[in-house]
């Protein structure tokens, strides 16, 4: 804040009002927030009911939970920033530079324009991002979550590997994947992952974003599988492909250049190197083997809430050249979009002081094939 | 649109993409959209690698999904507002007025400041809710798949009341309670609700977003249970409450007076009658009882994605004037969250052409109790 020059942040995203606060509670779906200072605790504020969860989760004292009333919640007449721009000029920083979301989910356009006119002494300045780049180095106690995460990734693409045959229905699949994402392993209990599972089959792998639905697995087809474990909210996201059937050539050739690419990401994906540097290093087997990939090859990883598992700060592609640093958590995702196919397989990494990057998960990584 | 004096109409809310183009994924992580226009169809916009799923959901044909390239998506020195900007200006509605969603999830306020930017001469009007308030009366092939959500809903109810004892985890009934909805009912497959299931049990029941851990269920408290079955998107809310061991009096009594204000409020639920006419019904026996509930009772529901089942457009509450028409419909939802206790019996309904509400579920409106 004092770098940025800002003497207030407004926060929305529920990710950093979690890692500032520990709020946790799915009332994103109205505005919320978290007002941080330089002198004092910070101010958690949100609905009226809200609150009581707030006092529940959160470190700061009750006094530092504050609250608007329901019939703010959705009006076309009136705006809950009213009331955040009036404790915002009654803490004495009406004139003063405020730091806000600009580019968030939540933190609407028409809330901006509130505080905009209801705070005219104050400068508005744009603080995306800035709490999420301070989370991008992992504490060793974040990085304790996101290994048990990587051990519920494990136990789902086991059950996938084994269950997923011809004839089997996408949505008992899907039941069966949250059944081992939420049940967890022994004392760990599982979180909801910020983004639902992803299984496209065959042509539809195409469009990585598709949902399922109730047809069954065919023999003759790429599925991926797009999933993460998520523990107390830290993600591991994980993706593998199962052919059902004998794979065309063209897919096989395509997991040869992709396994390559991957482990030369892995090499590249030091302490010291650029985001850059490890897209870069991915982009040779695959160009090798004719694979045109433009869309980015993975994203910083961590504590999520829906409808994103990213960061949102680094990416790892050729124009970004932030330097990596131990303690930093990625998902090295290049998934290959092909005109009528799809194949995805992915490391959660975590950056070591030395040496290649470590993978959280620990499988192997090739198409599975089931004959 | 010409009601409002729009010439065009970009869309971003995921619902109302569906709504109008059938476009269906989990990308609204990243920014895409719908033009509107009055005399050709419209025009999906987004990512890349989602205009993939584009061309395989919507409905118009392929030269209308419009793309952006890959390293628009989450940059720090680009904006995929550019390019929607310089498409608006070159099919010349540069300097015309332009509806947007400003009170919005997704359509964030760095999205309206490129777009105020890059068209100086348009004119950009607030659209909000101008596609959900289209979205209020529900068409009969809308009612289809709500009752089937409403089927699921049930399901997963009966699971609860059956499965819910002393000793047995959270976890592992959110997990079973994901198996049910995701499953669904023969061939009607579960897609994913926009709320994760709620289920606080005694004191956290105050707090009524909070998620669930780990811990067991124990006697001597009650737990509600906000859960949604869902049917190609489409929702059908439905709460109710477990009781583990004798309810004490205050909770019976709070039943009590929350099911007579749940019935007088169906009665009032008719055509004509207003949203508060059914918000003053509640009130009457809550009152009587000595429940001063200041949170709204309800909202209309059907299309949805995260983060909430609601459409955001009328509220059961004192100050909501809207007349009712049939073929809307609600979750009347008036949740009792007190100092330490939570109670929630809530219903989806439908607003008839003559008569009560009918309720979408059929279940016993009460608490559930497990001695």
């Amino acid at each position: 804040m004092a770098a940025a020059d800002l003497d207030l942040l407004f926060i929305e995203d529920p990710s950093n009002m979690a890692w500032l606060t520990g709020y946790d509670g799915w009332s994103f779906y109205v505005h919320q927030g978290v007002l941080v200072f330089h002198d004092v605790d910070p101010i958690w504020w949100g609905r009226g009911q809200d609150a009581n969860g707030a006092v529940r989760t959160c470190w700061m004292d009750d006094a530092h939970v504050a609250h608007y009333p329901d019939h703010f919640v959705q009006s076309r007449t009136c705006h809950p920033m009213e009331m955040l721009a009036a404790m915002i000029r009654d803490r004495g920083y009406g004139a003063k530079r405020i730091g806000l979301e600009l580019e968030n989910y939540y933190f609407s356009a028409k809330a901006f324009l509130v505080l905009q006119s209801e705070l005219p002494d104050a400068i508005l300045a744009d603080a995306t991002a800035l709490v999420n780049w301070q989370r991008a180095v992992k504490s060793e106690e974040e990085l304790v979550f996101m290994r048990k995460a990587a051990r519920i990734s494990e136990a789902i693409v086991d059950h996938i590997a084994a269950r997923v045959e011809p004839g089997v229905k996408k949505s008992d699949i899907v039941a069966e994947i949250y059944g081992k994402a939420i049940r967890g392993l022994d004392e760990d209990w599982g979180d909801y992952p910020a983004i639902v599972p992803l299984l496209p089959s065959g042509s539809d792998a195409a469009a990585p974003h598709l949902t399922w639905d109730g047809r069954t697995f065919e023999k003759g087809a790429a599925t991926f599988f797009e999933i993460a474990g998520c523990y107390r909210r830290y993600h591991a996201p994980f993706c593998r492909t199962v052919y059902l059937g004998t794979p065309p050539d063209e897919i096989r050739r395509a997991e040869g250049a992709l396994v390559e690419g991957l482990e030369a990401g892995l090499d590249a994906a030091r302490a010291g190197n650029m985001a850059c540097d490890v897209a870069r290093a991915l982009a040779g087997p695959l160009e090798k083997a004719g694979i045109d990939r433009a869309a980015r090859a993975g994203y910083p990883i961590g504590l999520s809430y829906p409808p994103d598992w990213g960061e949102r700060t680094i990416s790892i592609r050729f124009e970004d050249t932030t330097v990596l640093e131990p303690g930093m958590t990625f998902h090295f995702m290049p998934g290959l979009w092909m005109k009528d196919w799809g194949l995805e397989i992915t490391e959660s990494i975590l950056i070591t002081p030395d040496g290649p990057a470590e993978c959280l998960c620990d499988r192997p990584r090739r198409l599975f094939v089931k004959e």
